[in-house]
């Protein structure tokens, strides 16, 4: 799994325990998802169709550096299933879990439209 | 199931899409199901433990109204199980089901605390 | 009087006094003004024309959860007018009552259009 | 009246009339007026008490660059009573005008605290 | 030079080490850098080309009020060079500052586009 | 030089030329450095020192997916000098690049603390 998008935790992300709100976490989660997609796609029209379930198994305080690995589990016909693992930057203790994120690929018209894709491409080889 | 919370989609919560963010939904709920923990437990120290898979039914576009409803599924000793369903304001189309949302009860030291509740209140009773 | 929208107080609501920021306040009932509007005129163009005085009678904190309701006071012919309170959810003290807010509809040039309307909708008959 | 701060009406600012959005032109009002009298009265804790009525007399669209004048109108013993006018930085239009914000000085225990100023002061002044 | 908007210091600002977070700094200068950009040149379309360096002088703490200065350096063909100050509204201690930020008057097409402006104007001389 | 974070450019992003606003690429860049330095030298309060000048080379549109890659000038008793590229992901156009950002390490007491760092480390090594 390779971990790209760090975020930083600030007072605007906490609960009223005063650790991450769980809310953001599936926020910053779901964006991240949607730029893989993009990215592996080359379609800047992705949608979120299904997560599976969510366990906390640790949270993160102010000031904390978290860090967002994506795998792709794998590429259908006009979706892409990825999963997903948070953990603290600086201890690699991992905060939550995804099994799958069930991307869509969606064409001009808002429907599901085959991609055309089978693996992992990375934007340095499409550059050559 | 009760609906209180309203959202009004603005142009900030899309998705490249054009349709609403699947992420800042999810970040809307986890908020309205921890508002609605605070009020049933009477303690403003609650924590999100689990989200059951998340199906994304139909989207919903700038400018539409939404609203967030909330039922109890469960009373554990130290949590809350909740289910939640988002709908159009105005059609009343269903938008996301969650079937098990687990917000857990937490102490001053931010560790699961028995919460002794059994049934769901209404402040309008607690305050006769 | 039926109170919908919940608020949660947080860090980036709050004023130098460390009590809920007046204007964050305003924003949040201009905001529900204008819910309430829409889904009555169903049409999606409102604008507030005019709010009479208001008075700050009680202050929130962080962690406070608040309540917004909103309640007709008069149909107009391109006019809607409403009256609101915001209470503290939990001790259901007033926060701020607001005597009126004309909301007007618009039409696709921006100018006042009678609505039509008369008295107040339930979306659930609309439905019927 | 002096004219300070200026805002820049952006797409997060718009209400569903493609318009700037009474709240958050209240919110700025809001903002400036508390700035304004933390400075006349070299106090950071101040609250707003206050707001006349408000009648919106001009909107103002994307794009668009306002600027928010404020006037004393009465030194209190522990209030400062402002005036408001908000207007189109390029064509001086008057998109709205509050008679009366009444702010009040409050002390470390957070109540009304005299501030002991009668006369409007300049920054400049005081650093002599 | 002549300092207009005022900002508030707010926790959602600060750095982890509870001083204004130089990147937001930053960002609120470029903004009041494009709208003095848009009033001299009337024109709602500019872009930042360039920024000279930056030393950071002093710090603002939560709750301060500091004060954003702008003055022109020199009129370009397509550009208009600003110079920029901030400083503490209380103190007059200075922040910042940044000798030229080059501002582009930008056509239609989105390309440098001659601005035919020569000197500072003011709004209120244009509309006499 | 490595690339972590990726930004999505929404439209709250945006000049008025529609393209991504100069001061928000400096406030994600002004973020990333602060989060780089943190990692590399343990310590969460860093603070922002200087900037040296700052050349628009391209822009981005909404939609685009930008990424920010940092490297190591050098380590300074006290501070780490980074410098700074942004690209588009997916067509690795640089949009902007920063020679030197010189951060910080404060101790508790908010002065500059000499942080015994002299080259770059990998938190999985740290770990071992």
């Amino acid at each position: 799994m390779r971990f790209h998008t760090r975020k930083w935790v600030k007072p605007e992300d906490l609960n009223a325990n005063g650790t991450l709100f769980g809310g953001k976490l599936l926020e910053w989660i779901d964006e991240e998802a949607a730029l893989y997609t993009i990215i592996q796609l080359e379609n800047p029209k992705v949608v979120t169709k299904y997560i599976s379930e969510i366990d906390f198994k640790a949270s993160a305080r102010q000031g904390d550096i978290i860090e967002i690995g994506i795998d792709v589990v794998k590429f259908g016909k006009a979706s892409l299933t990825l999963s997903c693992e948070v953990r603290n930057k600086m201890t690699h203790e991992t905060i939550i879990t995804i099994s799958n994120i069930v991307m869509v690929n969606v064409g001009p018209d808002g429907k599901a439209k085959p991609h055309g894709k089978t693996q992992i491409e990375y934007v340095v080889d499409r550059l050559k």
